[in-house]
């Protein structure tokens, strides 16, 4: 069975206010009928924070900053956000940001979280097909 | 104990080539220690396309597509991708993408993978701390 689902959030600047709300924060998981992961879509002015720190006892998350600068806190550690800057957050870790005051551009970020079992390698579970043509080939 | 790995790959103009190859593709949930996930950032100039198709047998993927315009075919389906296109792809569907020929902007986009156990909601595993200080607070 063909099994798929489709969110569309917008371009990056759509991503500054989702639902007449910001800042922008819309979990995804459920529109996407995601089963073993969450994802959220988020976007912060510049010198707003987290409404509070946060840990999990099972999840495990991915912080993905695309745009603006900032920083993140983990427990007693402070490091700098930049575009690009990826951080996994392991279970019991506490966690709060702060985009930068002295920025102008929003700091726009994924946060996806799973849990409950260990990953296999890239491709121990995939299959390739190297013969079927695409679609768009004509 | 404080638990997180960090990961830079930089703005999104550094993703289309990573390590001196385009298209830019790198698998980070190794640098990240990610025990649960698994994440790939990817960029495809105009026209190019997936090296083969694949499918997984246990790994859910979403596809969060950033910028650029293309094509993601789905089993017989094809979807557009623009801007803040994101797909969940179910075990047993077979997917490859396309960047439009007709742009000139990267098909910038991250993969995150994950298997083996359903998600607890967003909230049910988790503590918050509404008194705990932001080191950046003074």
């Amino acid at each position: 069975m063909t099994d798929y689902n489709v969110v569309r959030v917008g371009e990056l600047t759509a991503w500054d206010e989702i639902d007449g709300v910001a800042p922008g924060k819309a979990f995804v998981e459920k529109d996407l009928a995601a089963k073993y992961m969450g994802l959220s879509v988020n976007s912060n002015a510049p010198g707003s924070q987290s409404p509070f720190w946060h840990t999990h006892s099972q999840h495990e998350e991915l912080y993905i900053f695309i745009t603006g600068r900032g920083r993140l806190a983990l427990d007693d550690d402070v490091i700098d956000i930049e575009p690009g800057t990826i951080v996994r957050v392991g279970t019991g870790t506490w966690r709060a940001l702060q985009a930068a005051p002295d920025t102008t551009e929003p700091l726009r970020w994924l946060c996806v979280r799973a849990g409950g079992a260990t990953l296999e390698e890239v491709g121990h579970d995939g299959a390739k097909d190297g013969d079927r043509p695409y679609p768009w080939a004509q």
